[in-house]
């Protein structure tokens, strides 16, 4: 029989262990954020009816869709987000969930992209919304979490970007463009790649503004100054626009309240140049950017939209949310060095060359593992050196050997694998003087490892 | 424009916060327990090629496979179970893995199975194996892993049956049935099922055994008392037999690593009527019971297999696993009161009602949430017994309760939920006296509720 040739599709990808424990850790520590604001966890199928899913992005994510007639001659597609299963979802339950409805979805998505662009067909999104309220609390609230994640991830240096779509759309209005608004939006979202004057040029020619008109436009995004400042400065552009108004207001309740939360200002900054090219979003908008790797990218973005599930349903449905970037992050955390490169979770590794020995080495095993220890015991007799390079391959940081003169005296090496250094330890009682001696190990690093 | 109706497609289900969470906190269990003996999470992509899938299981799972024609034109599928991509992975990355290689998986499978038997087209699977060692060290573990996995989730009364391929193989060779020995398997895998007289029957019908030859296959099948016991009678039986004398002698070694790892005897047994219907084990076989519900099946399964990915790579890989039941132990858990019917994982509901004291109602949560509890703020400033009726809804287990009064006085009201006492605590310094107000409320309850 021939052999078939081991292959994954071209743009789909293994998670090696050295890439999905920094995958699945920063899942776990976005979930444990999202939990303490409150957010529930939900989740939904990932093949839905085709109708579902057609239509409710863009041309681009229609052409994407995976999509097949399945084995009851249904029509489905393989979900493309998570935002168009979260409307399908809260229209279907809303009676049962109750609002306001705050939930995260840690979840797969699939489009068939060109791979070219280096973009991958599989990925996961990391969303979290608040549903159902319009109160400027959850505003305050989205930025407080992203800045929370960004914490707990590790980064210390990182600007959350904030706006508001009715501050652009007051000065629309005033210009008399408001009808062109999604066509500036879209010139706008692209200053930072194209530059000022492309975006002057695209506004003219894909919105029929005037250069005046699309001069002001970039005016009003290029404010600079403290928050306050920005702020009176708008209060006399938007003058007699409504939108304008609220849209000012707004941001200075969401700025005051992240700071009555302790957020410093150099955190969360007023950005009126951010817009984020999504028709949908009606009001606050954010954008987030890593201090030491600003080039790479928003790593959390969302925003406030008016009515999520308009086309399941008849209940009017505002929301905000976000998304975090997670592929962008990791790949953020890989360049400035955040990622340990370890293949195991265990932080200890007792080798195992005494067979006579078995039960001994798995009342260690177990006795360390008690202590709140990770511990794999190498499965086979081989010699101690092969079992060290092993050891040393994975990345475990502690090396436990025993043999017969150990058992003998009831003790175990304990060996740092960082330094290289060994230590005879007692095993009695309970293996507790090991348990310390590797506890000992595992907290002269910084920061600490985690065990379970 | 008329509304899309909100629904799931047969056999798919949706997962709402009180059914996601207890989900959510069983994986992540598993995960803890399967990273403490040093098993590393990898992920492989939902479509494979369909040659990697097609033939792979059983013409049922060929059957159910969801297949279709890609982008490119490509024959693709959704993975049926965790298996065959992790032979096809391993097969992939083995050079960069390294072996002995140690991997969890929890991820989802697709079947397009008849739902009318009560079964779901989408599920969820959890399974560990460990690759490329036949040392009877990886056996032992893999029934510690279920082990302290059956003791984390909560079950303190179950039983895990342990039996070995080869001891049945033993005997059949002696009674020269050894061609026959899937048959037989496929017969005596449905002993509790369907009786023992009706597997005598099966046994002579599909595996041409005499009625005497399965006589003596039920025998020991049938074989009690203590493993001591049992595997002493084994040496009779089996005398003669290299294969049976290997499979005795495994057994022996398995059973007495996991009582030298300190598990009990009730809980470790030897059973050998388990048969394990799959062609593939060869070695060792688990299958895992509850006390309180043993007729709802094993919950926890798995065994040795020779070869894991024979169809991919030359290189000869044995391993063993086991896989976990996620479903059927969540039904369980349901049915034994284990999961608490709550639609949160906050404990905690600031409730909101003066808006003029926004700053100091984000203050306050925030405090909180250093203080390691989560907390959501009600968004909205609506009547106090809304607010609580939401906090009963959800089944928050505090809420605090602020207003002018409070405030001005630099107070709280801390009100059980239970209990429905309440009382007014300090907000200074830092929130810490509320803090501990809250946290004594929450270690009044067993088991403590899990804090971030």
């Amino acid at each position: 029989m021939s052999l078939i040739t081991p292959r994954t599709l071209k743009g789909f990808r293994d998670y090696v262990p050295s890439s999905m424990m920094p995958r699945e850790r920063l899942i776990e520590t976005a979930k444990r954020v999202y939990r303490s604001y409150g957010f529930s966890p939900i989740d939904t199928p990932a093949l839905e009816y085709l109708e579902v899913l057609q239509g409710k992005g863009s041309d681009e994510t229609d052409r994407q869709l995976y999509q097949f007639v399945d084995h009851g001659g249904r029509a489905v597609g393989l979900r493309f987000d998570l935002t168009v299963p979260l409307a399908r979802f809260v229209a279907q339950h809303a009676s049962e969930l109750g609002m306001p409805f705050k939930r995260y979805h840690v979840a797969t998505v699939w489009r068939g992209e060109n791979t070219q662009r280096g973009r991958y067909r599989e990925f996961m999104q990391c969303d979290f919304d608040t549903i159902g309220t319009q109160s400027v609390v959850a505003d305050i609230e989205t930025a407080l979490v992203i800045h929370d994640l960004m914490l707990a991830i590790g980064f210390d240096q990182f600007t959350i970007c904030v706006n508001n779509r009715l501050v652009l759309n007051g000065l629309l209005e005033k210009l008399g463009l408001a009808a062109q608004a999604t066509a500036i939006l879209r010139a706008l979202d692209k200053l930072a790649k194209i530059g000022a004057e492309n975006v002057l040029e695209e506004m003219q020619q894909q919105a029929q503004a005037t250069r005046a008109q699309a001069q002001q436009v970039l005016q009003l995004a290029a404010l600079r100054g403290t928050a306050d400042e920005v702020l009176q400065q708008l209060d006399t552009i938007l003058a007699g626009s409504a939108n304008g108004a609220a849209g000012a207001e707004s941001l200075r309740q969401v700025l005051s309240g992240v700071r009555a939360a302790g957020v410093p200002d150099t955190r969360v900054k007023l950005d009126l140049s951010i817009a984020r090219g999504l028709d949908y979003y009606t009001g606050t908008i954010f954008e987030t950017y890593l201090g030491p790797l600003p080039t790479i990218g928003s790593v959390c973005s969302g925003g406030r939209y008016d009515n999520l599930a308009g086309l399941f349903t008849k209940q009017h449905l505002p929301g905000i949310g976000a998304s975090l970037g997670l592929d962008r992050l990791l790949a953020a955390m890989e360049e400035l060095g955040m990622v340990e490169k370890v293949a195991t979770p265990a932080s200890v590794l007792l080798t195992y060359f005494a067979p006579d020995h078995l039960p001994a080495y798995l009342q260690l095993a177990a006795q360390l593992r008690a202590a709140g220890l990770r511990v794999e015991l190498y499965p086979e007799a081989k010699r101690l050196g092969q079992q060290l390079k092993y050891a040393d391959q994975r990345g475990f940081r502690v090396a436990l050997v025993a043999g017969d003169d150990e058992w003998a005296r009831r003790t175990c090496q304990v060996k740092d694998l960082r330094t290289g250094e060994s230590q005879e330890v007692n095993l009695d009682p309970d293996a507790e003087p090991v348990a310390q001696a590797i506890h000992a190990i595992l907290s002269s690093d910084l920061p600490a490892p985690e065990e379970h």
